[in-house]
């Protein structure tokens, strides 16, 4: 995004729809978006019904209003796409545009997101009304973004995504010999030998290598509709960076690092939990900003509480400005919220806002909403700057998936495991990237591959020259098993690269939830292990940890092995998260990777933005109680820190209130 | 019903399907039922295949033969149209008749109510099966009621039910516009600028305000069914009363309400729980009588146990009596059973009945059956005596489904909330009506409204006015949520009459399960909260009871705010039981509302039934063990109380056998 | 099979699917074959697709080749019909011949079964396939044995098994008339006047009786594909034996005493669960054995874990080898193993092999393998020897669904109650047989009927005959409640022979789960009860056990009755498995049926085979520890007794190891 328009602040905004609203509540709106300091408004996220009332007919002028005003008060404006909801006269006019889903039931028009991704209606619709929108709106001097479409995850099973299908595999794989060799299609006479007989995956039992591809197919077609609305508006503004929301990673539905080079910012939706939201939210935080390695955009967030999970507790007075320091801390430079003014009917109607169904701005939500607004508007300076990791979490979204399908056992699940090998990195302020095992591994000194199940083409490679390089690699069960295609490797497991691991993996024992064994480690530490066990024979490693009971014990249960200049590491069990812990920081001080606070409390996270000429240390206090954290460890990286906010000098030991955040900043010379 | 034949007994009697059984079986069961003091028959409830084999054909000898029986036995005829089984002929004629579930499937026929209720073909056929059925049976001397349908609860989701479904919104609404603001469908471009546009809610995410009218129209879809049927009817017989059996509130699909006008006299089915029955029950008897205000017919119950709930143990001796007294007790007219001979086929067929598969007649369940039969015969005095309620509690059906579909919690149940301010009342025996919102209150001097999500049109007004004029009401959180078409009214919850209850609601903490928190009430008592609290500020009200914990510590939890002449009190979260028993039992002391007796025995439920020169006291343990009561309280109320039953005089203690019963009447001067 | 090859040899092998494996591995693999005594493989299970890759395409060359191999390694061939997987070609030539779920939906094909068994193409196609095979192969002179299909068990709603439904159903009731009486048709006007009115049980409730029928049509419809290719392989090759391999009762679609009669030997595939393996596998090594009295073939089992089940633990060092001999010990004449080699793709790719991904044969699973291979090429002294039993467990398949659909308690299941009836059996190590209840009961001394719901046409007169002969008769509560279209008699339950146990059921009674009762027995002894309970009048019997609490306290639970020559026991309660070990041993030593061994170790089984000369006794150890046992009770069967495998005489006290294995033999004189 070279030659795209800069921000100059942390953004600072929300969703506004005004498609909903009567002008004199559009014009409160405004008031109170100056009042808290908003200087970003997303626009127009579902205004296509209100901008394209029929087919022939446009009406634009609520939408140049809102512009107007907005301009007027000097807020930039985000604008959207409205392709995640096309209007019910689409649908009318071809019927077969409403999605499929995986049961075979067209669904009926009374949601968002109701469409068929690959139907040509839809697809000519939004190249017209991305282009109208660019056209109109493109020379506005507020216009700072484009935000196209909305968390684009749809899955459709219709005639249309079939055939759409076929062509997408047809250019995947060129022949049918190739797609029946790939798959394995030999196997129970499933061989295709004509392109009509591909189907997509629905009806029941069907073919883990179809399904895989199916929903990579999902996100490119989903993908295809993003990159023909960029088409149109790139050609009209080449100077306005285009972002698309991802959502979360709960929700699948995009493969993120396919479609990150084609967005100029990476934005992403964050609804974290209540319970143990600050490590959610940090591995998706690490997980967006190593994308592109970037700082990105915070796009949508829950002033306080949603609607739709099972419970749906308030934010505590500071959660939500800790939370969206947090985001700050880990690379954001928007902090934006959905959406503005609450709605009034519709399945979100209980989705927080900004302005209450209620008392609208007189509440503390509103206030705390306020407060951050002025605070933020004091840290331009942070714009730009960057988190420097020297340990990398291998995290494949597609695993999210194929683990599932393809568990041999109930509680296995990648996402705990990833989050089990993260956690303990998280909780010692080790600065982290979180990165597609294809990435570039080379500035790292540390890569970690929980549960890493499949080896694409390329893994193998990757890690293997990583640890030749002298890095330190780990692993853990049930990786290494297939191929891309899902397909295991003659050789089995860790192939191409079991030499690099220096074992050979002989059996896998999945457990029974009452069965359990024990791992000792240097000769006396005991630790519980449970779900999975592997009878692990050494080929060259070293058992650093062995089994203790059942008919594998005395046998390896976590090997290291010196490969090249480096060393490769094997978790054979699923151990209680004790040893993970100890375990991953014995390798990192091995790599000399310290924590940025030696001896940080409990509860507190510490993490370090860098620009060229300064530097910015985040101490965010997840606990519910205030607590006073001695300071001297900060000295160590220089004498000139100054707090960012109240801009005053620090002094030995500082306070930090229940869910507090403190900002350092320094100078540096270099 | 001024101008319709009346009841001079107390009905008893059972559903009876003589298309099951061979002559011989007839007259047999014929001998049955006069030995157990049977007088009233409903017949032909599923009976439309025998008296109409195919389209042209009828056949009514076998029900000529029956209604020959029971006329020479005196036993009176409950005849119902048997249009809840249509045969199987009129499905293959048209095959589109069968109804589509809400996941798009045509079922096939194998049950009853395999129907679509707004197919053409239906409607012309229940219209002529009907009118025969009046013409032919609308003279026979013991033809007492007509029964139209049963447990009327349909719901289809095809192409007939889609265009109804526009015509009845199009009568609603009028206009699309009107529609798309009272839906408020700009958002997310739902939009519809086509009625043909509207389809039913199925295939996943809807919309609330979509769904809500379609629940509406399903109920009034099946309505129009009973009323096409009526008017054929009442054209022949205008001077049979006409009843339908509602099921219980624990299956949804008829809005009874809007029903209720069209009956001449109300019906139920009460299938209770074993555990817990006596709550259960009393709430729907009250919910049922409150409809016309006026006594009610037990249509239908098991003589021990039913064969479709997960265990389904027998009614323990006396309990099957108790149950039926407890029917007589809260205002019902009959107590009748399904049915009278246990089917030998199909998923009914371990369904308990007067008759059993094996022993037939000779076991005990057919004795007491007997033995309650001719207990019956000597209450003639109760019919038509009323109880007198000072106690309202408010009650719609519609935010069964609704609070489900908006609920932010998965703990939250609009029922349970509803039985947890129903329930003190009723242990403390006090007579309560269970009324719509939008019922006439005059009468009351306490309302309770738990958990009133929706604010209908007019209810606001309605529970104002009572306020004002002195009442005290009572409301609990999630309440005052939403308008009539789930939308939020500008001003958010409680508008437009939070100045009744004299707060503003700021902000609402759903809880997680492992969340708690805890109320002080006057000054000294603590009680535990859950599932739900709320940030209240007052606005004229009082707090009396305030928060102990969390964010929200010290502030209000339950308000109480003087309005007019009358009270209004908020209870902001969920409480547990005791709290709710001892606020409900204070205000209705304030109220001057006294449980009928003050000190009885717990699980003994007493009521009483008045008529305009008697009254009836209504005794009943429901404990499994016998118990002894003092009877000073009675003379209070007078000095004449003597046993119905046993028709002597009462002592100053009596003796209640486990589950047993004691009528007391005495006749009054006024 | 009088005239058919006769086996020579236990048989040891696995399914082999030469389409999965390019030329190099099938070589290596025929080593591995002969490296670890195999002399058996199932060849072509699911290689339609490679031996017909196109309608007018075959190509048998790899099959030839690989028949090739193994005949020069004299290794038999089951060659199988690959009619369970048919390509993709066919389905995309009628698209229709797509099976259709219960939900009304198409399957894709994605996965082997997805074919409607009654589809015009399909049948076509199955009678051609079988013919070539036999044309060609049916000369070699390995071929042992013909495999049709695959665990045949499919179920499809589609439009020509409606129409198969309707032909099926006219031959079995001829009349609409008969049909409508048997099923009770005139009940909810279900009365059908049209064969074409009779649909496929889909779309939500349905009926009982169709639905059974159904079942069984589709049984029938799965074995009409069978039969019609085992006449064509029938012409061509009428001595060689056919099979094919049912799945464990855990799965239905089979009605196995019907398909019985038309196979050569039976076989099935045993993938038991981890913990309480022995008594799952023995019940069906039982129960398969007995549906022609004679040796059977295990015609599938997993070297080690399996990929499907929601935890798949590894088989623990000695547990494969001791479930093979336990097959083996209750009459397999066979131990085979899917797969040979293991899968690299789809759905069963994690499914355990001989020889495995990543080590192949270099594993102790395949050392395990190897031992157990060249221990059974010692055996063949057993083939054709007998096991004996007096008692017999009544078990019909149809009831696991049928129970299932009439349940009247959430806990009742008709697997855990029969196996309650049969674990105390095989663990007092008395041989059963388990057989149908229409099977020749003449042979035994006690029949067991647990939970014989339904009475099928002749079950009682088989069991009134049983006991009138001097049996000892044994049922259960919910035992006797329906005829064979699942509709109760007039008279109702154990009817028409209630007169054999002597008692009157007057009511049951389904316990909630925090329900229980006790019974008394022998006036001293307590048991716990729960689930179930029944009011019982003595009619002729006399109570051995009565309840002790709740409204039936005093009254019998368990009863016996003197009839002709024998005894009935009813057992009306659902007791603690104490109870029924204690009451079953008591019967069988009343009818002089001993235990094989009198004071077994706990986890030791022992059964005997016997052959015209010769005597095998397996005694095996299911502990997962080394034990001692006594063996003085060997010598009252014989003294010529010698470990069969070591070919050496047996001591006085011999040493099984940890899931360990020990055969004796000897001669006899008679």
């Amino acid at each position: 995004m070279e030659n795209k328009k800069l921000r100059t602040h942390i953004m600072y905004g929300a969703d506004y729809n005004p498609e909903q609203w009567p002008t004199e509540i559009i014009e409160r709106d405004m008031a109170l978006m100056k009042e808290i300091g908003i200087n970003a408004i997303t626009l127009n996220v579902f205004g296509w019904g209100m901008i394209q009332p029929s087919e022939d007919r446009f009406d634009f002028s609520k939408l140049d209003q809102v512009f107007d005003l907005l301009e007027r008060s000097s807020i930039g404006v985000v604008l959207a796409t409205p392709t995640a909801a096309p209007p019910s006269w689409m649908f009318q006019k071809e019927p077969d545009m409403l999605k499929v889903n995986e049961n075979g039931q067209r669904v009926a028009h009374w949601s968002r997101q109701a469409y068929c991704p690959n139907h040509p209606l839809y697809r000519k619709h939004i190249r017209n009304i991305a282009r109208l929108l660019a056209e109109r709106y493109g020379k506005r001097s507020n216009l700072m973004m484009w935000h196209i479409n909305n968390e684009c995850i749809l899955h459709c099973y219709c005639d249309y995504c079939a055939a759409e299908f076929r062509a997408w595999l047809q250019n995947k794989y060129e022949t049918l010999d190739h797609l029946n060799e790939c798959w394995q299609l030999r196997q129970w006479s499933l061989t295709k030998t004509d392109w009509q007989q591909i189907m997509p995956p629905v009806g029941g039992m069907t073919h883990t290598s179809a399904s895989l591809d199916y929903q990579r197919f999902m996100s490119d077609s989903n993908m295809q509709g993003f990159l023909a609305e960029k088409e149109e508006i790139v050609r009209v503004t080449p100077d306005i960076p285009i972002t698309t929301n991802f959502y979360s990673i709960d929700f699948l539905g995009q493969i993120h690092p396919k479609w990150a080079p084609h967005l100029d910012v990476i934005s992403w939706d964050s609804y974290p939990p209540h319970k143990d939201y600050a490590v959610w939210a940090a591995f998706q935080h690490d997980y967006f900003r190593s994308l592109k390695h970037a700082p990105f955009l915070l796009m949508e967030q829950a002033s306080s509480n949603v609607n739709w999970k099972p419970y749906n507790p308030a934010k505590r007075p500071g959660m939500m400005s800790l939370q969206s320091y947090q985001a700050i801390a880990r690379g954001a430079e928007a902090i934006m919220y959905f959406q503005f003014r609450q709605s009034r009917g519709g399945v979100e109607k209980y989705h927080s806002s900004l302005v209450s169904h209620g008392t609208e701005s007189d509440n503390r939500i509103f206030r705390e909403i306020g407060q951050l607004g002025h605070e933020l508007e004091k840290m331009d300076n942070v714009l730009r700057s960057h988190i420097h990791a020297r340990v990398a979490i291998l995290f494949d979204i597609t695993l999210m998936w194929l683990v599932e399908w393809n568990k041999t056992s109930r509680d296995i699940d990648y996402r705990s495991v990833v989050t089990a090998f993260y956690r303990p990195l998280y909780e010692a302020n080790i600065p982290v990237d979180v990165i597609h095992p294809l990435a570039d591994l080379s500035g790292y000194d540390v890569v970690i591959a929980p549960m890493l199940y499949m080896f694409e083409e390329g893994v193998p490679d990757n890690l293997r020259s990583f640890t030749e390089r002298g890095g330190k690699l780990v692993t853990s069960y049930n990786s290494g098993m297939v191929n891309g295609c899902d397909v295991v490797e003659y050789g089995g497991f860790l192939r191409p690269i079991d030499d690099v691991f220096g074992i050979i993996v002989e059996e896998t024992d999945v457990l029974e939830p009452d069965m359990s064994n024990r791992i000792e480690w240097k000769g006396g530490s005991h630790y519980r292990t449970d779900k999975w066990g592997e009878v692990v024979r050494l080929n060259g490693a070293e058992a650093i940890a062995v089994y203790l009971e059942d008919y594998y014990a005395g046998q390896p249960a976590v090997t290291r092995n010196r490969y090249g200049l480096g060393e490769a590491y094997y978790v054979s069990a699923h151990p209680e998260d004790r040893f993970i812990r100890e375990l991953l920081l014995e390798i990192c001080l091995k790599a000399g990777v310290a924590p940025l606070c030696p001896n940080a409390p409990k509860g507190v996270e510490i993490t370090l933005r860098e620009d060229e000429g300064k530097q910015f240390l985040f101490i965010l206090n997840h606990n519910p109680v205030p607590l006073e954290m001695d300071m001297d460890w900060v000295w160590e990286m220089g004498i000139d820190w100054k707090d960012l906010i109240r801009q005053e000098p620090v002094g030995g030991r500082v306070a930090l209130e229940a869910y507090g955040t403190l900002i350092l900043e320094q100078e540096i010379q270099r």
